[in-house]
């Protein structure tokens, strides 16, 4: 578990609830830094078959641990075949979601041990997780009205109590480690979100 | 890792190398004592769907621990949609392959730590690990001229050491476990080898 060092470039996770406007915000982010933008799950094409099994809301009857143990191995691959390398070569990496979603999603959403799920992602991730996380903490209101236009997915369909508890996860995590976590009020405009996010990296020397 | 206790039913493993005639002897086994017949991986819908992506041969890049974690995930759902509820229910279940197919390949054969893959497969099955084994230890003659006639898929094409690696790991486990382990030389007809493996269960008191 321990996060990227210094002497590596940064690994920038952004987390929060679907419709808070992450991988649109992600992907400004790793455009205006030249960083490699990817997701989990699914930065890969094993990742990508993994996905549609996770996301089809045709499938009702998904033991937690397995839903668990997939995006685990959705992150394994994540990580050997993208972060990894790229971190190595000297680039930065953003990614939309990351290890905290297995933790936010598979633990508080899906009441899995978090201790165990740790240890499960440790072992996944050989220990590189992301060095800073923005988290974009926005309204219930704001996000009802983004996700409104949607098919709702398997994980989106997963109720309101659902949600909450993975929403309480993310403000949890970013109050356990205020060292990597970056709280973004997303309200506003894509830009004005855009600017906050950027000032933050910069006060806390990402950038 | 606790095998499954004397109150319960059996929960019979079959395992072996690929050319062992291991689902042969499962199904015929499972059809004469009357017990769920079932198999890893691909026991469920979504293991299916797993077993696809482990199995295609055209994926030629799937990181160690994300070809554990997958066959981690087949297993956690069949345990607990399959195996679990039948043994709950009183019936015994045969199992062509199980989690000691995790150790063999993905230990033994990809050479990650035995440890830790028990202690992953541990949380996957909630402990629940047949409580015999049926190995069926076929020379590499048969099991060569067995496979010569069929389209070779990701794990079968994955080289003559690999597949040494993995047979060396059943022979040792199966010294390891011999309460729970029974060996069968697995040549001549199905007939002979139904009768051998019958006899030997009734031996050990499981039939």
């Amino acid at each position: 578990m321990s996060p990227a060092t210094a002497a590596q470039p940064a690994y920038i996770a952004f987390e929060g609830a679907e419709g808070c406007g992450k991988s649109t915000q992600a992907a400004r982010l790793a455009k205006d830094i030249g960083a490699l933008l990817t997701r989990e799950t699914g930065g890969t094409a094993v990742g990508s078959r993994i996905r549609k099994i996770l996301h089809d809301n045709t499938v009702d009857n998904l033991d937690p641990r397995a839903e668990a143990l997939l995006t685990a191995a959705d992150r394994a691959q994540h990580l050997s075949e993208v972060v990894i390398p790229a971190l190595e070569s000297g680039r930065p990496v953003v990614s939309d979601r990351s290890v905290y979603s297995a933790l936010a999603y598979q633990g508080y959403g899906r009441c899995l041990d978090l201790d165990e799920l740790r240890e499960l992602n440790r072992w996944a991730t050989r220990g590189m997780w992301p060095s800073t996380v923005v988290f974009l903490d926005a309204p219930e209101e704001v996000t009802a009205t983004r996700m409104s236009g949607r098919a709702l997915d398997r994980f989106e369909a997963a109720g309101d109590e659902f949600h909450e508890r993975t929403i309480v996860g993310f403000r949890e995590m970013a109050a356990a480690y205020p060292e990597a976590w970056i709280t973004i009020q997303a309200v506003g405009s894509i830009d004005q979100v855009a600017l906050q996010i950027r000032e933050a990296l910069i006060n806390r020397g990402v950038l």
